[in-house]
C-alpha cells in the first residue's frame, strides 16, 4: 500500500492567495452590487505592449505554416531569447553572463519552488519574514522543516525578520544556514536592498559556504541608483548566487508565463549549472515558442519604451497610494523601488481582521501581512497594479473612512 | 556549507534526447551537405490547425486590450478549458469527471515528473521496460532508487519487461509495488493496452493498494476499438488511477505546451486530489491564456475535424514505414494505435551502434531502443511525425540499403 508525502500535512490548508480569492468570492456573492477594487494579489492589469502583441501575432502565423512551424524547443529556451536577455539584462548592466547560464522557464514561481530540489534534504535555509510564501512552502513539501509551531513559524527554519526597526533589511542570521532566499525588491515590503546591504550578504555567503537564491522578479521597478538591478553587479556574486527574474511584472506577462533563472558556472564549480540543466531537461519541456518571441520583443527598442511607460503608470499608482494614505495619517512603506505598498496598521488590529474590515468598509481588497510570515502581522500589502481610476477611487475610500479603519 | 542532492549523481550524464541531439549536430557539422531525415525525437511537424490558429490570434488581441486583458489565471486552468476537456475527452467516452478533478498544465512531461512528489520517498515503483525515461529519472532524482547497476538497471526499481514474447504487454510484477507507471499507447513500443489487459492492472492495483500513473498522451492515435482511450472507461479505475493526457501529440502542441492531469476525488479519499491542487497552487502558476484558448479550440467542431486529418496524415506515415520496412524483410511493431514504430534489429547489433549505422548509411535519425531501458536493446524507434516526402524517402533509403543495415 502506497504512503503519501506527509510533509504536505504540515502546511496550512490552502495557498495564501487561493484562500483570499475564496474570501472575495464569498463577499461578492453576498454583495452582488458591491464595486470591489482589488489591490490584493500582485497581478497586472495593463494590456500587453503593442510590440509584444505584434511579435505574438507573427509567431502564431509561423506556427500556422509547415515551413516555419516549431515543435519542441530547447528546454533551456531559444538562443534568440537567451541572447536578448543577456543583452537587455546583463550586458547593459556591465555584467557578463554566458548563454548556457540562462534558463528560460514558464515562471519564477516554478523556478524558485523547484530550485531546492538540487540541494540535499538536510540543507538548512533562511527566508525573510515576511516574504513571498513559495520559498517556505516548497521547502515544507520537500521535508526541510519541522512542524508548524503555535507562533506561526515552522521548526527548523531560520527566519530573518524585516521590520520597521531595520528598515525591512534583515540582519545576517545568528546561526549558519546553507540556503538563503533573498527577495529584492521585496514582496511584500516593497523595499529594495542597496548595493551595500547586498554586499554584506555576498560576503557572508562566501565566508560561510551558503548559496543565495536571489529573487529579483521586480527589478524593473527599481528607481534609486544605489539599488542594483542584478545581484551579479556585485563582485563575487557569481560564486554564491542564483538569480531569478521574470517577465510577469516587467512586461505584464502574468497570464503569458515567462521567466528565467541564471545559474552561473562559477557556482559550485559548475555543478549546480549542470544539475539545473539536467533537472530542466528531465522535468520540463521548454516554453511556448510564441511566448519566447513575445519575451524577445520586450527587449526591442519599441518594446522597451512601451514597457517603461507601463511601469511608469504603475509607479504613479504607487505614488498616489503612498501619498494618499500618508495624508490620511497612515504609515506606509515601499512604492518607490517596487509596486508594493506596505501599510503599517494600528497595533491592536490583526491583519486578517483588517482584510475583512477594509473589504466591508471600503470594498477594497488587499493582502494581510501575516500571510507572508509572522513579522508581517500588523501590516497590510496593497499593490500598484490596479488601473488608475480604481486605484484613486480606492485611496479616496480609504481616506474617507480613515477613522473607521483606524478604530 | 550546503550539500547537493547526490541522487543526481546516479543518473547517466545527459537526458536521452539531449544526448542524441548532440550526436546529430556533430554529424551535420562533419557532413554539411547531408540531407538528414529525422525520425528520432517524437516531435510533430504539421502546422497548427486553422481553428487553433484563429483562436490564438483572437486571444492575443484580447491580451492587447485592457478591457479583455487576462493576468494570472487559475492554477488549475480556466473553467472554459476544463469544461471542454470534460466534454471532449470524457463525456464523449461515457465517463463522468468533475471539473475540479482536471488540472491543466504546460506539459505531461512536467506532470508525470512531478506527480511522484505526492508520495513518500519510501514508495516503491514499477516502470515498463522499455519506456519513456522521465518516470525513472524523476524518481532517481527524488531518491527512490539505488545505484545504476552494470546491467543498465537501477537498484530498487521494479522493471516490467515488454518483449516480443508478451506482445509488449508487461506481466504483473512478482513483488508488490506502490506506484505503477503505465504508458498506453506506449512510447516507445507503439502498442496500446486492450480493455482486458488494462482491467488486469486495475484489479491488481485495487487488490494490492497500488496507484496507477497512467500516461495516455498518445490516446488520440488509438484506432482499434478494444483499446480504451481513457483508463476511466474501465470500472473501478477512479479509485486507483491518475491519468495524464496531452495536447502535444493530439494537436501538434509540442511547441505550444498544454496538457492536463486527472486526479479523481475517489482516489485516496480525495487526499491526492487535494495534494495535487496544493502542489500546483504552490509550485505552478497556470498556463498561458492564449494557449488555453488554443486548446479549447481543439474540441470545437472545426478543430476536431482538422486535428483528425492531421492524425490521419501521421498514421499514413506510420503505415508507409511499417509496410516499407516489412517488405524489406525487417520486423517492425506498432504504428497502428500509436505514431511509433518499434523496429526489431538483428540480434547481434547494439541499438546505439545501429543509430550510427543508420545515420551514416541512410542519413536517417531514429532513437536507440536501449535508451528506453535494458529491454529496449535490440530495438530501434522510428516516429511517424515526419512529413510525407521525407518519411517516404527515409523508407526508400532503408529499403535500398537493407543488406548493409542488416549486416
Amino acid at each position: 500500500m502506497y504512503q503519501l508525502n506527509t510533509n504536505y500535512d504540515k502546511l496550512p490548508g490552502s495557498y495564501l492567495f487561493a484562500a483570499i480569492a475564496k474570501k472575495i468570492a464569498a463577499y461578492q456573492k453576498e454583495h452582488p452590487a458591491a464595486d470591489v477594487i482589488r489591490l490584493g494579489i500582485g497581478d497586472v492589469t495593463r494590456p500587453l505592449a503593442p510590440a509584444v502583441v505584434a511579435a505574438m501575432h507573427r509567431a502564431v502565423d509561423e506556427m500556422a505554416d509547415a515551413a516555419t512551424f516549431r515543435g519542441y524547443g530547447p528546454e533551456q529556451g531559444y538562443d534568440f531569447l537567451r541572447d536578448a536577455i543577456i543583452r537587455g539584462e546583463y550586458t547593459s548592466r556591465g555584467v557578463e553572463i554566458d548563454r548556457d547560464e540562462i534558463f528560460v522557464s514558464d515562471g519564477s514561481k516554478c523556478d524558485v519552488a523547484n530550485i531546492q530540489e538540487l540541494f540535499s534534504p538536510e540543507c538548512s535555509f533562511a527566508i525573510g519574514d515576511p516574504v513571498y510564501p513559495v520559498y517556505l512552502d516548497s521547502n515544507v513539501m520537500a521535508g526541510r522543516t519541522g512542524e508548524l509551531l503555535a507562533d506561526g513559524r515552522f521548526a527548523r527554519v531560520t527566519y530573518l525578520p524585516a521590520t520597521e526597526e531595520n528598515r525591512f533589511s534583515p540582519a545576517l542570521p545568528a546561526e549558519p544556514v546553507d540556503l538563503i532566499y533573498l527577495c529584492s525588491p521585496n514582496n511584500p515590503t516593497g523595499t529594495a536592498l542597496t548595493r551595500q546591504e547586498l554586499a554584506v550578504w555576498i560576503e557572508y555567503a562566501r565566508k560561510t559556504g551558503a548559496v543565495i537564491l536571489y529573487d529579483s522578479a521586480y527589478s524593473a521597478y527599481i528607481a534609486e541608483p544605489d539599488c542594483p538591478g542584478s545581484i551579479y553587479e556585485l563582485p563575487g556574486a557569481k560564486e554564491v548566487a542564483i538569480e531569478f527574474k521574470s517577465f510577469s511584472k516587467t512586461a505584464g506577462f502574468t497570464g503569458v508565463r515567462c521567466a528565467f533563472t541564471v545559474v552561473p558556472k562559477a557556482l559550485a564549480g559548475g555543478k549546480l549549472n549542470a544539475m539545473w540543466n539536467r533537472r530542466q531537461c528531465t522535468k520540463f519541456n521548454g516554453v511556448n515558442y510564441v511566448v519566447q518571441r513575445a519575451a524577445e520583443a520586450v527587449y526591442g527598442e519599441a518594446g522597451r519604451q512601451e514597457i517603461r511607460r507601463t511601469i511608469g503608470y504603475y509607479m504613479e499608482n504607487a505614488r498616489i497610494i503612498r501619498e494618499g494614505l500618508s495624508s490620511a495619517g497612515f504609515t506606509v512603506y515601499g512604492g518607490v523601488n517596487a509596486p508594493y505598498l506596505w501599510w503599517s496598521l494600528t497595533k491592536n488590529v490583526k491583519s486578517f481582521d483588517f482584510f475583512d474590515r477594509l473589504l466591508n468598509v471600503c470594498q477594497v481588497v488587499g493582502t494581510p501581512g501575516s500571510g507572508f510570515g509572522p513579522h508581517g502581522e500588523g501590516f497590510f500589502r496593497l499593490t500598484a497594479f490596479g488601473n488608475r481610476e480604481q486605484t484613486s477611487e480606492a485611496v479616496e475610500r480609504i481616506k474617507r473612512n480613515a477613522g473607521q479603519l483606524l478604530g
